[in-house]
């Protein structure tokens, strides 16, 4: 795929200097009108072969444009903050907002490569980060993100001209580093590597445009040109949302369920609990110092019908750790920065880093709960939300984040009696509102969108447990004592 | 001032059991009002002798209240992303918003008085330390925070007790490190530095509470009732808005000021402007790529009248610099977030690591421009922002950020003919809004304003650059040039 940017593209300065200010112009104008739209963001990956004008291009991009609305992001090597992260933390935090354009140097591509050539990673190793790029990009585009990725190339001989051009000049010198004269060793191994690469994430919604960099002229009108028109093009698209292809949902053909067939009997006496509260908290504690949980970190996720005890049993979570290591972040309403972004965004923001724990007292599966029941997103996007969570717990637990998940059920003449309970005791008035009892004349709606979430969602690498929780003590304790086993097991493994 | 918390104090169990239950119920039901009201903040510091117990109470205090709306931060040592950005930009990225408790174990105060134990500060550098958390207090307090300061001590035989208690305990021994130790053999200086530090910084408004450690109980009870009293009082008090003691501003006694004064007719050739603006990128160019820079980091801030070029201006800068290294910030509305914090958070927000230029395209000067002359907000409000801003900017100076601020000057005739041009030019039209003309008629209310600004915040540490800027390219090039020689001078100075 590269031999098409070897054919030696040249672009004569009186035709470039012609083409110029027109192109310019109409990318000034393009930008302000996406400014002025502000309905989705430009995600400009800026990649290939070094020499090749990457970063020229995009300073001529930041001179062209407005370099008010575009921010440029290089990656190099992670700060500790990010290192304590799952990989693609760096990248959440480096999307631009809608109506803005995010210039992505050195992006979610830069590490897989390398260390495939670099002989630090398997083929296997390959296949996989490019199946997580691959649903990542799809994320972006069906949320609307305008996703172009340019691949700058040069042959082998040209890129050696290159290296050897800037070294010669002193004003350019600093610019040629070791790696550089390093990674040119490796040329050939690195060209078989990013094309299998980009063969396989040129996507129909986000393909490479591989642009031959050797005449600056060609490569700045080609990037130029390809930027407009693909602006262009969307600014004039309806603002339509992709529908999935079909309503992949289980019928449902007799009135068993995973929550209707939960067995809600099991109670504790007071002074079992009591007994059992001290042991597991206990346990957990002396877990949440293990020397090996320096390196790891832990998402708890508590979900459950109103009522049903969530904040009670994160209480006798949290009363078991140091108040230095956790945080607990309520979701509620997301604020105009998290509007602006990817819908998954605002919960990457709260992952803990090493060492320290992040409880969310529900979660990233409102997506598929109360905005589904309640019609807040479209079918579209609650359908498709199960592969994005699925997409997402798996990168958690696969850089070393531990994964707990609870759903907090109890029945509906249980939910009935805590309402009513609530409104009479005068200092537990403020936990019940009118929402609370629209909620649960949805009862059935809701009980729908659990039965399939936990059928989409619990998956071998971050399943579902489900607390019957009439019980307030039975489910406390069984809360802690899989929250402990489940650490166990989790530090057991190697990551 | 510690001998009052050296005379024993001690809760039994009995009476802690007893007066336990009413403290945490009525804590909970402040924390609810709190949150409901929303409408500040309440910021806990907790300092004291290693061993008297900060981390249990910060636990129990965790425990009380609902753990989801409070968040503890611990300080160690700061991450790389913290270390090359001003010494305070880690605990304004950890200010809770309104409506929420932030608890600050370790805060700006531990830095001042461990480096001044341990000799690596003079007493001069900690009056300064003072004096700039008496600015940064007081700042929060007039913003609307609740800062409750609590100083946990222990008599000298106590901590030592306390110490080899906590070792012989194999459960405890973790905790007892050999810093720890380091630290005991300096209790007479820490003693001493503490207790100037807490005179110094004990203000009406913020004020240490000094906490006896030894007994559980009593430390306990005490810090609960505490924040239990501090918390009520304030939901009580009505929502007033504290008066500056008057308004200190100079009469208007004639006509002339700083703008009617300047020079507008310098000008420059089209040709000269060429030559000159090549003359100054270049050595722009090679100042950000100057190996002093990279423990340094610029701060560029835009203001001026409408249509006075401040865009123009700032992307002849840009130009001279590699996209990767900077970033524009066009000031706008705040978001939600923005507007639950003090004013200037949102700026600490976009501070440059090392290495790094960020260049705000108006900025916290909207305070005392717009946000006066608009009305946006009250009079003390803008009153204090002058001390507010100073205090910020010489901060960054002090943290070797270099500070340069210009004002793009026009008169009022030129803005007009701007204003017409932009109406009558196709690709200009975005750039003209019915505010620009509404704010053109408030033409004296705002120059009243700039000069007031002049003169209260043209600083030695960073002074206004005022730019007479009728001739654009005159303009461009004065503040290139003036932009080299601020960096210049700023990296021949030590810092």
């Amino acid at each position: 795929m590269f031999e098409a940017a070897e054919v030696g593209h040249r672009i004569s300065k009186e035709e470039y200097k012609k083409r110029e200010p027109e192109l310019r112009h109409a990318l000034l104008l393009a930008q302000y009108r996406l400014l002025e739209k502000g309905n989705f963001p430009v995600i400009i990956i800026v990649a290939g072969v070094d020499g090749a004008g990457k970063g020229e291009t995009v300073n001529l991009l930041n001179e062209w444009l407005d370099p008010r609305h575009i921010h440029t992001h290089a990656f190099g090597d992670p700060t500790d903050e990010e290192a304590q992260r799952p990989h693609m933390w760096r990248f959440w935090r480096a999307l631009p907002p809608k109506g803005r354009i995010g210039v992505l140097f050195g992006s979610w591509y830069t590490d897989p490569i390398v260390d495939r050539v670099t002989g630090k990673t398997s083929q296997g190793d390959l296949v996989q980060s490019i199946e997580e790029i691959r649903h990542f990009e799809q994320m972006l585009v069906t949320d609307g993100a305008l996703v172009i990725k340019l691949w700058f190339h040069l042959s082998k001989s040209a890129q050696r001209k290159r290296l050897k051009e800037l070294e010669k000049d002193p004003k350019s010198r600093w610019r040629v580093t070791e790696t550089d004269w390093e990674r040119f060793k490796s040329y050939d191994k690195f060209r078989k590597v990013s094309e299998y690469t980009l063969r396989e994430t040129s996507t129909g919604d986000a393909p490479w445009m591989v642009i031959e960099g050797e005449d600056p002229h060609y490569r700045y009108l080609t990037a130029g040109n390809l930027l407009l028109e693909a602006l262009e093009a969307r600014l004039a698209a309806p603002a339509e949302r992709r529908k999935p292809a079909a309503a992949h949902l289980l019928p449902e053909l007799d009135s068993r369920n995973v929550l209707n067939t939960l067995d809600y009997s099991p109670s504790m006496d007071k002074k079992e609990y009591v007994s059992l509260l001290e042991k597991y908290q206990g346990r957990l504690n002396i877990l949440s110092r293990d020397p090996r949980f320096t390196k790891r970190s832990l998402v708890i996720v508590f979900e459950g019908q109103d009522a049903a005890g969530k904040g009670g049993s994160i209480r006798r979570v949290t009363a078991a750790l140091d108040a230095r290591q956790y945080n607990v972040i309520p979701v509620a309403a997301p604020t105009d920065e998290e509007r602006a972004q990817p819908y998954l965004w605002r919960f990457w923001r709260h992952l803990p880093r090493h060492n320290h724990v992040t409880i969310f007292d529900r979660s990233w599966y409102g997506r598929v709960l109360v905005e589904r029941v309640e019609k807040f997103c479209s079918d579209a996007d609650w359908m498709r939300a199960y592969a994005e969570i699925n997409d997402f717990e798996e990168q958690l637990v696969r850089n070393g984040v531990i994964v707990v998940k609870f759903w907090l059920a109890i029945t509906k003449d249980e939910q009935l009696r805590r309402f009513r309970e609530r409104e009479q005791v005068a200092y537990k008035n403020h936990k019940i509102t009118p929402d609370d009892w629209r909620n649960r004349r949805k009862w059935k709606d809701y009980e729908r969108a659990v039965c399939d979430m936990v059928e989409r969602t619990s998956t071998e690498i971050a399943p579902w447990n489900l607390v019957p929780a009439n019980d307030v003590e039975y489910a406390r304790i069984m809360i802690l004592e899989t929250l402990c086993k489940s650490v166990e097991a989790a530090l057991a493994r190697k990551t």
